[in-house]
């Protein structure tokens, strides 16, 4: 097998949003065993100008969707960003594995020369090539907002360790 | 250009280690500025069993050449993990950068399929193909302790964006 634009995006996303809604599981988990309300952790931060636990589960799926769909030029499903609950951050999660599920293998291999225009801050736009979009951009997106996602339950006390994030609990 | 093994990991690791470099530099001047010791921020840590900065910085440049090494075959320096100061630390990634430039293009390009054996966990090794090895543990692994060293220096109010970590404040 050689490495493509499709295996070098769709199984990693797909990878690590599954990793994070098991992180998100052990979370609403210890939350019923400490006896404590889980918009605690869904609303804790790291710093008071950094964005919640919520924004972050909902960036990663955006991060992976959004970069998926531009890769593609498949167009991605909206999501309102109104979950509140652990299970509906799961069920965001579900959604955007559905829809990386949906985009056909060779609607993103042979796009490494594509132009990809892309948001890069308020009213600004950046253009890169499929290949650098995909590797200096929705990649290490994806893996920032799974990885402080991480940060902020483990600030707050869930068990959880490299396992966890890196294979779900499954080593 | 089509994607391949190399384009997919070294540009990348040189990429965001650049990137935690331009953080380190930031974080130091930040010290300097409000005149409290460097220290206090490399000895900062999330959660009282999560790794300091310093730690995460060298498991940053490790989790790098370690994967490079094992991905081509070129055995990689070993550092000692004797770094204290954010100087230090930043000369720890450059000689990590120094390595990754060093590993031939064509020893890494086509090892998809190649065996890969790497420790997880204490006395324990598990076997990957190249692809996967790189995908799943390598660039996470990296991905991971780069944001966790960014996230721990957010948390104690250095002033730093996401575009200090996609692009070493270059966008």
């Amino acid at each position: 097998m050689t490495l493509s634009m499709y295996s070098a995006s769709v199984p990693v996303f797909k990878n690590m949003l599954g990793n994070l809604r098991h992180c998100l599981d052990k979370a609403a988990a210890h939350a019923q065993a400490r006896k404590f309300e889980p918009s605690v952790l869904i609303e804790s931060r790291l710093a008071p100008d950094m964005l919640p636990l919520r924004k972050q589960v909902q960036i990663a799926c955006d991060a992976s969707k959004n970069g998926l769909a531009r890769l593609s030029g498949v167009e991605a499903p909206k999501f309102d960003d109104t979950e509140t609950t652990f299970e509906q951050l799961m069920e965001r999660i579900d959604k955007t594995l559905a829809f990386l599920d949906s985009v056909p293998r060779d609607k993103i291999d042979g796009c490494e020369d594509k132009d990809i225009t892309f948001p890069a801050g308020r009213d600004v736009t950046r253009t890169l090539k499929g290949e650098a979009y995909l590797l200096n951009v929705a990649l290490p997106n994806m893996f920032f907002h799974v990885t402080t996602a991480y940060a902020i339950l483990r600030h707050n006390g869930v068990e959880l360790g490299k396992g966890d994030y890196l294979a779900g609990g499954k080593v």
